[in-house]
């Protein structure tokens, strides 16, 4: 097995990215109200919301007539002492709940990432920003089609929409109970949700039409959702919880990206740096506490079939570390959960193809060198397939191989990002080695080891400590929003400094793909730490 | 008859003070959005909101998520040209509805005088604030109790509450449908709603427990509701329509009032001019732009069996004018719509008061001088009764008549009233003939002839012209609200601005209420205009 030690690691470095420790909650207040007397007869509601408004040194207060109804009530019963539960939009403190001042009950968040492919749920404890507990469960609509494409034109027949809309907030109900059990909570003790996903799924989370996203021009029906009532929603959660929704920049650049980037903070840095995340689609950030731009989804067909479709997805007996014994040539494996491998994902593939290359197995074009490869060569239909595991140590009980066809489509979608890259970079006269910090969103982040990315000229020879995985940006943007009083107003800033740099595959693009096409690149003075026979 | 040209003609006065005529409608804008492109890719609803935002001279414009669900295919539909109907709450102009360019339906809005007996409606047009239909009904709480105290105990009792405010609000959705009807509009044409009535009905209407109100220290649930959604309380309008509620400053100084002080402009004058509501209570505000002085409520056992409880409800056969002939004191009646005698209402009381005293047939206490009422007087129980219209002339068949009983509380009311004005004057350091203006309001200001009212001594004796009868002028203030636009600061400000005045009931008080309990005033020379025999 591989020793991790001298590898960069990425849970330390998402160390460095946690979440705040809020020592003073923005979002729950105790008010102790004077009682009202002949002289004071302020009515209950004005009487709380001047108490409100002058301790959160505010001018807008909004208490629903919902709260107002049970006001009178709560305040004589507990003597005028109560706290409130406190969101905030783009003009009001809202009032979102109000309970008795020895009430003990936790007052939560939620933070979803809602993926296209997986939803995730991670509850807050709105008082002090700690987690008391996350979940995940396969996005319901996948039952409509997997791809979003599909989906969206689901939602164009009778009811499409609809049903689109029912299944991922049913999903969602069942999950917040599910979660809210194992927290000893109940779903009425979530006052506030914050919700990262791109902006098609956010657009069927709204139960908002979906069909001119993907019909140029390209016109999302918002770009802006703001904060919204729960139960408008349709989300069983407290009666007064409110969702805010992360904003898009368009059609292909959507509120979970928003969500990496406040979480990694790119706005707020003196120095550029970039962002990329990889998930369903390609996208990269790069910018500073000045400027903002970013490009987003397929590069053209030199991405198809690219980065996303690599590899299988991470699971137990999935390979996702691979070294080669520079001597005797043998494989070292290492499994998810150590079970016995069953498939490579895409980390296992970069690593595989790093160390292929450093061994000299494959050439700087990424084929097969026979006369390395020796005995794990086979071919398969006429194709060459390297034997990464033989059929005798595989849990599947055949051989687990990768063939040329595979190393020549990961070499396209390396070549793909690290163009993508060049050019985004190229657009505002820096060079990739002007970068400070290099995020990696996803769980292609959290896997991937820099190294091996480095080594087969995916992404850029920096320094190791360069490289920041964020882990799951969004759920990550998405709870800090949780946790931060003026989060909307710096999401809004974030959205609206974004320049969106349109990917053109003309000429210079594919001249930089066709460089790029090589092991580590054709110009090998780019990189400068990848040695052969290392 | 009695000919009315020489007197004060209420119409005429009220003309003065009729609602202004919208020239550019602030709630109707037309919207010709440019359509997106590749190189501007804003999406439907943020682009919306920016036009508006830019056309409205504002940083505040919200959208429901009902209206973005609907907007990009209207928006395609009439190819990027519509029409918003708004509303604007405190922070924001509310977009409440969208429309096509060229549809040539009616916008309308609707101005509700929310009265514990009678509930008066009145549609308006949003563009331009042109009267479209107006009617009324009998408040159907009614049916728990004529008197909102009943009222407010039966909201108590288990399920009273949700009776109440069911009974208010079908009551006005079945009205709504009629109006609409009459004016061939559709509820759904309705997208603003202004509400004036007092404290407790304002509670009942919105559902909240009015329970405090009427016990010490008198707290109401709220005092300024603003804006709520029209489905939030229960109407059938349109779905984005907008209800406002005029805000009140306490238990027993409401909503009503503030409409009518609005409708009066009296926070607007540079001179000080007074406002006197009779209607359950009487009400009276002092002021001018600079300052608002009210008190309202019961004075004591002052008032008690008083104004509001003098003659009856005016009507068909009412008898709403009556004179005296100075030579031969034959009785000269007018009755509402000329038909057969069958009442007196309360402006007839203080007409045949007035006429009686200026004739001599009572003394300046009030008491019937039998010499010069000859034949008119009987005596029916053991007590002097005057008859006004003998059986045969009478729509009942039996005599009309005002009992001694009758004029002593005439009497007791008129002098409360005076003692209410001189108490508010004083209190500021001004005397009645200080007062530029003395609005007055309902249908006591509606219907009562100042002439007869000062010859009573029950109003001050001010010159004809400063009188000005209101009308109904909750109604006239909720519908001037309706065109606007600043209608809701104009009116929070007057709010904020009122001192209310605890009347004490001290020896002062009784001291100047015994003096104006003299036909016109002890002081005969505060009434210079009243000459007995004239």
């Amino acid at each position: 097995m591989i020793e991790q030690s001298d590898t960069t690691n990425p849970q330390s470095e998402i160390q460095n990215l946690k979440l705040p420790k809020i020592t003073k909650s923005p979002w729950v207040r105790t008010v102790r109200l004077a009682k009202p007397t002949l002289q004071d007869n302020t009515a209950d509601a004005d009487r709380l919301i001047s108490a409100l408004k002058s301790d959160l040194q505010t001018d807008a207060v909004h208490l629903d007539l919902d709260l107002v109804k049970k006001l009178p009530d709560l305040l004589r019963k507990w003597e005028y002492n109560i706290r409130c539960i406190l969101f905030k939009d783009r003009h009001h403190w809202l009032v979102t709940g109000i309970v008795g001042d020895d009430d003990s009950r936790s007052f939560a968040g939620l933070a979803i990432d809602l993926g296209t492919t997986k939803v995730v749920l991670r509850l807050l404890d709105l008082s002090d920003g700690r987690t008391l507990g996350e979940s995940g469960f396969d996005n319901p609509q996948l039952a409509v089609g997997p791809d979003i494409l599909v989906r969206i034109h689901f939602a164009e027949t009778s009811g499409g929409l609809e049903r689109l809309n029912e299944l991922v907030i049913t999903g969602l109900n069942q999950a917040v109970q599910d979660l809210c059990r194992s927290c000893r909570l109940e779903p009425r003790d979530i006052y506030a949700v914050t919700v990262a996903g791109n902006t098609a799924m956010s657009h069927l989370f709204m139960g908002l039409d979906p069909r001119w996203i993907i019909r140029e021009p390209y016109i999302p029906a918002i770009n802006t959702p703001g904060i919204l009532k729960a139960v408008k929603l349709g989300l069983q959660l407290n009666a007064g919880a409110r969702v805010f929704i992360f904003p898009n920049v368009g059609s292909y650049f959507g509120g979970d990206l928003i969500a990496g980037i406040f979480f990694a903070g790119l706005h707020k840095l003196s120095e550029t740096a970039i962002l990329v995340d990889v998930g369903t689609n390609a996208e990269v950030v790069l910018g500073n506490e000045n400027w903002l731009i970013a490009c987003a989804g397929a590069a053209g067909p030199a991405l198809e079939g690219g980065m996303t479709k690599m590899g299988m997805v991470a699971g137990p007996g999935v390979v996702d570390r691979i070294a080669i014994d520079p001597d005797t040539l043998e494989f070292d494996l290492h499994t998810i959960e150590g079970e016995p491998p069953k498939g490579i994902c895409g980390s296992g593939i970069i690593d595989l193809a790093a160390a292929l290359f450093l061994s000299e197995m494959i050439d700087m074009r990424g084929k097969f060198v026979p006369a390395a490869c020796g005995q794990h060569l086979k071919q398969i239909d006429g194709l060459a397939h390297l034997v990464v595991v033989p059929a005798d140590k595989a849990a599947t009980g055949s051989d687990l191989t990768i063939s040329q066809a595979d190393l020549d489509s990961l070499i396209r979608s390396k070549a793909a990002m690290y163009t993508i890259l060049e050019t985004i970079t190229t657009s505002v006269g820096i060079t990739l080695k002007d970068l400070s910090s290099f995020f990696v969103g996803g769980t292609f982040g959290s896997f991937i080891d820099p190294r091996a990315a480095i080594a087969i000229g995916m992404l850029p020879d920096l320094p190791l400590n360069s490289y920041k995985p964020l882990g799951n940006s969004s759920l990550e943007g998405a709870a800090l929003a949780l946790t931060s009083v003026d989060f909307l107003k710096e999401i809004d800033r974030i959205r609206d400094r974004i320049t969106y740099l349109e990917l053109n595959v003309n000429q210079e693009f594919m001249n930089r793909f066709s460089a790029a096409k090589f092991l580590p690149h054709t110009n090998a003075s780019l990189f400068p730490s990848v040695n052969k026979g290392g």
